[in-house]
């Protein structure tokens, strides 16, 4: 499977996991690739919305360049919504990081195995805030 | 250029649309093909959101099926959007409707000239309200 597919696949696991807990999701069309930001998959409930940058990754560590981050961070303050990112480490769950707990890695920004289990929310943590 | 084209082209101009007064505005991602239903556009702002399914006519009026429109409550009512139709009659500006507006034909419904005439909103007014 190509690294684009598994991506895809990744998104789509999450999308279902959100309607699993009563949530609406979906992935954004051209995420990345139109002339305005737009995050990776939305959820929202009658009370949240949640703008979500998805990676998955096979090393220790993961990047988000900073057109990304602020992206995401722009694209929220416009919709009104709360800006995450979501990380997916190999064989393990995912987790959910807030942009303010993300750090800075010269111009991009970092999300390593130990910060993400220092000050990660897992899937129930994010969705019963 | 395809119908499909024209109705992607189309729908991006509504992105457009709300990107230049202040909102943010994507397109979802496989709308009409996923296993959880998704409106073709979402807009938001800090105050509001909309759920918006878009279609493109050259005749008098225009259908939407009771799936459509079904999917598009229940999506809205998940996620916490107003539930809305845009339709955008040949060289004629946009209009929007409330899906109680739409009239009944039999188990689906329509929206004719006549109706988006005497009940449907401009973009203007959708945003100012």
């Amino acid at each position: 499977m190509s690294k684009k597919s598994r991506g895809t696949n990744a998104e789509r696991d999450l999308v279902h996991k959100f309607w699993g807990e009563g949530w609406a999701c979906f992935r954004a069309a051209g995420s990345g690739s139109t002339q305005f930001p737009s995050p990776d998959i939305i959820a929202g409930n009658k009370i949240r919305k949640l703008a979500i940058e998805v990676k998955l990754t096979t090393e220790e560590k993961k990047y988000f360049t900073s057109e990304e981050i602020n992206g995401l961070e722009y694209f929220s303050e416009k919709f009104g919504a709360e800006p995450w990112v979501a990380v997916k480490f190999y064989r393990q769950e995912w987790v959910f990081l807030t942009v303010e707990d993300l750090q800075s890695s010269g111009k991009n920004f970092v999300v390593t195995k130990e910060l993400s289990t220092r000050r990660g929310l897992s899937f129930e943590d994010l969705t019963n805030i």
